[in-house]
């Protein structure tokens, strides 16, 4: 079973192999050094790949250094992120800035941070939580494939970070997408932070299992720099099947004290005696042999900024009922229609959440994830990485499966595009098991991210369109139900902005809603007006960046705010209008999601939830009376 | 390889095989005729189960059927949670109710939801977020050996849902810990909610998955009665390692135009005619050859409800350095000490959220969950549903990873406390992605959830031991830093409290803070009382509940509030103070984390984000100017 590789390597000359080697400690200087300066960090994870990244850069990559975004480039994703100091060490190495940089590990002033963040344009991806590498490395070799670069893939993982499923959502679509662009490089160094990994150096439980999920695994000593390079060599002849390689390392390889101990993880040398012992263990020639650079990829360019437009307005008769998350499928494939760089992903549920509109389009750049959330989002920011602009759907609730990945997405101000069907416990019989009532609190903090809740379908393609023409994390979240069409095909919307759809100089309140519940609010506006009572009604489709200005208008001429909506009552639309406007005089009313949800029709939920057009009645008549 | 099968079956006698397979069509009748009557729902996902689910419950699992809550029944756990018509249509085959309950399905005042819920003491676990259910008996089944009950758990998943990452960290974990008592059995039913799933009927390949994972694995014809009984008597003979059961069936199996076709998922039938002609082929002998019941388990008995309190009270003397994290351990400890229920769990950061001193006095209640948080939570959830209080920690930012783990727990009310620790951007140079600055905003919307954020070791204590006691889900937030301590040992907590802990009768502003900026904020007080102005401060350790009348009572008598938070603006401390604070007159400003933080010295970054006592005081005095 174990094709662990021990044969004398064939392809290296005895003087590029000690080249490579003699890297390889250069780089294990590096780490130790910067993480002694920097007085934290993890120099033993730096140690055990060293000879794989070394390798890998001087003998396999094939990268413009000076212009990373030259899309014909290779690419690396650091999936250990906390392995930072080695990949910034051979960065450097390769020509990218100055060695004496490294100096500035982890310092507030510097780029180079103590996991990649979007601050280095050398980072690949974020990284930092583990297990979210592969994924990431799976949407840029798809997008490679796309765009017909030649480009590969290498994600080097270590193996504390297997444990986490999402690797395994990654190998197994990497598997049926048939990827053999990608590269994966697990450093099995047998020790996580606090204690031995599952599975120790046992590389053939590694075999194992991504051989059972259809990929070709190569093992080997990962200190073997001939062993490496050949693995390497395979790994890049193209074979129809994604390639781990398998690299049996020791943490804290090439210092004695350090070598395959536990309790050093995360932990740097002391300047002085310490990290001087280790440093003189590497020894003190560090002149290669021959010199070292990255090999240049077949040809250079940039990746442009992508975009995309409706290819038609949206077309809905006013009064129409159309569902927001049916608007989304069409408003994605007429971007689709006039953007190659548009592609869509979906988690089993495109013909729920519309998506399949898209993919019967345009089925080469739909990404089928099945039922793996985790996967999807991380798929998506890679392509994104890669110049897409890709729109990810489940239904809202899911997505909270993904929510590590989203907030890394964050950390990597990435371009990615999601969509959430299904908000709220208007979805009805299913239960509250499949309503997304805590999607907005998670979506609003995230940084940079816009948060964007159509009512109608004009206001739904409208909204896709903006989130394809801005770059950055923007939520889209639609409704099951179809809803009355409320605006004209030629109606704009913008990032930050509201519509106030009911007015009158005579409004007693104001009632601020979104999607089900605007409509809700319509309704009740009706009801209070036969008694002689008008409000204001707002459709607050911007709940990130949010028109404070007027919002705090309505609060002074109207006197009252009432909002309403189908998401439990903390971090959603309540909480956002309330804090926005803290200290302002009036009288507020914050209706919710009280409460889990249960089975039973949409409308007696929005009425058992408290959200109908009664309880807004009730709600605003309470509130005149104060 | 492939182990399926086809041999005659010893076991059972004809008659009582002819009795389980009418009970398998009574099963499916029952699911065809509720969700017509409900006019939705997913009778094709129960025909595929029938005979699975049949001979389960009635030739194999021991239950005392009027007593869920008896500690040696066996666990069912419908991982697959949209067949729950089935669910329902077996227990009350099985006596639990009448089976005419069984057309309330989906109704608003039934019990009998569309997934289970916590509405039923026959759920098992709330499900209908796919792929949690293995984590869930994977607890169950720890719990069971614990106590020694004899228990079995028996975990039905569908094969879509096997790409979840999050059935492979249990399949490892369960594996590792050799639990011999827990069955998953897939119904391979070749079908996806949208299309076929990525193996389709390649039983092989899911067998290649679980036996990597160090699983035995049976496959079998899953409408062949006789084969699924021998399956379930072998993988109930304990062997030192958990067994799946691979049932190869038919999407709508038992309806010739449903069986294996595409297009049916989640559709029932049309009451009339279409309903009719289904059950025509069901036949109408549903008499059963011989009686069929549930077997008794080997003994009776009632969970109690666990609780715990600390061994002694904390010992911190005034003023002495201490961080709430280590704070965590410790009382993690002395909860150990006092009771038996109290169980510890970890993502291999037990020397980061110091879980380690629990691990070390009680090795046998720690579950260490490796890099898989998803599964720490569903691990502890299920831990939690035996009787045990179970406390699952890792860094903050990682319980993102377990989203949806923590949404599904509320919906099953489930007991369990988590902690997440290294919040905020002072831990420092780590940088953002170890950095939990969205947790606040994440557990606030769970159903039922108490949010707790400790300032000092005294509360730390103190707040762990509020959460043993009270039923639920209980977030404990620590910090990184050592912090001073404020607290003498007797001080008292309570959810919904907070801490007055500087005031006056001149006070010119109220300062909120929790954690690392509650520190600050006693900082700005001391340099705003030298300049001669005097601050309220306040200790909200308790985010969720709130204290809201001690926040009024506060800006109504200083006229301010500066809300100061390790956490993005969105969501946190101050969205709910400000919410619950709408409508006062006032001057308000919040304090939070403004975009992507970086590496750096904590105190750096407690400057770079805009939360230290300098910015502190200039928001004091910039609103005493307003």
């Amino acid at each position: 079973m174990n094709q662990q590789s021990t044969a004398q390597n064939n392809r290296l000359s005895e003087n590029r192999r000690r080249s490579l080697q003699t890297m390889a400690n250069r780089l294990r200087k590096h780490s130790l050094v910067s993480t002694s300066e920097a007085a934290s960090g993890h120099p033993t994870s730096c140690c055990s790949c060293a000879e794989v990244v070394a390798t890998l850069f001087f003998n396999h990559l094939r990268y413009e250094v000076a212009n990373p975004s030259n899309p014909y480039n290779d690419r690396f994703v650091l999936s250990k992120g906390h392995a930072a100091p080695i990949l910034w060490a051979v960065w450097a190495e390769a020509g990218a800035f100055p060695t004496e940089k490294l100096l500035t590990l982890r310092k507030i002033d510097s780029e180079l941070e103590g996991h990649p963040t979007f601050r280095s344009p050398y980072s690949g991806a974020a990284t930092g939580s583990l297990g979210q590498g592969l994924s990431i490395g799976l949407g840029m070799a798809f997008a490679a494939r796309l765009d017909k670069t030649g480009a590969r893939v290498f994600v080097l993982l270590g193996d504390g970070e297997i444990a986490e499923g999402s690797v395994w959502e990654a190998a197994a679509l990497a598997s049926y997408y048939k990827l053999d662009n990608l590269v994966a490089i697990v450093d099995v160094n047998r020790l996580g932070q606090s204690q031995a990994t599952m599975y120790g150096h046992d590389l053939s439980s590694y075999q194992a299992r991504f051989e059972a999920n259809g990929w070709r695994v190569i093992a080997v000593d990962g200190h073997n720099i001939g062993a490496v390079d050949e693995a390497l060599a395979a790994a890049t002849a193209q074979s129809g099947v994604p390639t781990a390689i398998l690299a049996k390392t020791l943490k804290g390889k090439g210092v004695s004290f350090l070598e395959d101990q536990n309790g050093w993880h995360g932990k740097p040398l002391k300047k002085g005696e310490e990290l001087d012992k280790a440093l003189a263990e590497l020894g003190n020639n560090f002149e290669l042999a021959e010199p070292l650079t990255v090999k240049a990829p077949k040809a250079t360019g940039s990746l442009r900024k992508p975009t995309a437009k409706l290819s038609t307005p949206p077309e809905y008769p006013l009064g129409s009922q159309v569902a927001t998350r049916e608007a989304y499928g069409t408003a994605l494939k007429k971007l689709g229609q006039n953007s190659q760089d548009v592609v869509a992903l979906d988690g089993d549920c495109k013909n729920s959440t519309y998506s399949e509109r898209f993919m019967k389009e345009f089925p080469d750049r739909f990404v089928e994830c099945f039922i793996a959330e985790q996967d999807m989002v991380g798929t998506a920011v890679g392509l994104g990485t890669l110049g897409k602009i890709p729109f990810a759907s489940t239904f809202a609730c899911f997505l909270s499966r993904a929510y590590d990945f989203i907030r890394m997405a964050g950390i990597g101000k990435a371009n990615l595009k999601l969509c959430g069907s299904h908000a709220g416990v208007s979805i009805g019989e299913d239960g509250p098991s499949q309503m997304g009532v805590e999607d907005l609190a998670m979506m609003r903090p995230i940084a940079g991210s816009a948060v964007l809740y159509p009512s109608d379908g004009v206001s739904a393609e409208r909204l896709v369109e903006l989130a394809a023409q801005n770059h950055g994390i923007v939520y889209i979240r639609t409704t099951r139900p179809k809803t009355p069409v409320l605006y004209g095909p030629d109606e704009k919307f913008e990032l930050g902005g509201c519509k106030v759809i009911r007015s009158s100089g005579e409004d007693k309140a104001t009632v601020v809603g979104a999607g089900i519940t605007l409509h809700e609010a319509v309704k009740a506006a009706d009801q209070l007006a036969k008694e002689g009572i008008k409000i204001r009604v707002v459709d607050l489709y911007s709940v990130k960046p949010l028109d404070v200005d007027t919002l705090r208008k309505a609060v002074r001429e109207t006197g009252a705010i009432v909002t309403v909506e189908d998401h439990y009552p903390e971090g959603g639309i309540g909480d956002a209008v309330f804090a926005s406007l803290a200290g302002e005089p009036g009288k507020f009313r914050k209706l919710a999601v009280n409460g889990i949800a249960r089975s039973g029709k949409p409308e007696e939920l929005l009425e058992y939830a408290g959200i109908n057009a009664r309880h807004i009645v009730a709600a605003v008549k309470e509130l005149m009376q104060k």
